[in-house]
């Protein structure tokens, strides 16, 4: 395998991303220093990764303290790793258009769930990479404008 | 589907961490909160999560300052999460055992790479599920202990 250009890597981003189905992982931190994991299904909304999870779960109340997410998309070898920040944070029967394009992407509606929200995550870094030889070039989005 | 057992998890779950060539996701956390996670090769050697990074990674840096990583094996829905500690950090080339052990499961070989060094991680708690229906029952290790 060759190492994929930029704009061949930018196309396989998005269409990764606006895949049907899709998880993230959502990698978050404490205050004090604690990593917190978890996978959830993914919605690609105007640019931005949104997510449902419980008000109460750890990754809510990361997000909330911290402002910020690393979330990777993809298996281990073809992944889209994004460094994003929160946006806005809203529950899940308050946007009912966030919530349509929410349902229609995942496989699963929340809507009707009370105390689950929607995390909007703006992309503020970008990188995809399969193999080592993709290691260079890998960043796509510096800054929250993509540079590709 | 029905939900596996307890006794299938597990034996599901060691097989997993033994499969050749299979990566992990490495979730840790500064001091100050930012969460970083990325892709590594594994090697599961006597009951614990053993990786190959740079000494001056983010990684590295994290866990040493912090002692703490979370860890996915696994896509989204059959997943092993392993809440770790770090048992011990050494350079690639100062133990010959692990390193072979390493060596065997992986698909690279840091031997030799300067200034990389294994991570070895001691599973805390240990959780599996594939789908919605097997959030119950997840915990197959607790405290350091396998449960089932």
């Amino acid at each position: 395998m060759t190492p994929r250009d930029a704009a061949s890597r930018k196309a396989d981003t998005l269409a990764m991303l606006a895949t049907p189905e899709i998880d993230v992982w959502v990698a978050t931190a404490s205050a004090d220093g604690e990593a917190h994991l978890v996978p959830v299904s993914l919605a690609w909304v105007d640019e931005r990764a949104v997510i449902a999870v419980p008000e109460a779960s750890v990754t809510t109340r990361n997000l909330i303290a911290s402002g910020r997410a690393r979330l990777a998309v993809g298996p281990t070898r073809d992944v889209v790793m994004i460094d994003a920040a929160l946006e806005r944070n809203v529950d899940v029967d308050v946007d009912p258009t966030l919530g349509e394009a929410y349902a229609t992407q995942a496989d699963w509606d929340p809507r009707g769930d009370n105390g689950y929200v929607f995390l909007v995550l703006r992309p503020v870094r970008l990188q995809a990479w399969r193999e080592a030889d993709e290691i260079k070039g890998r960043t796509l989005m510096r800054d929250g404008a993509w540079v590709v």
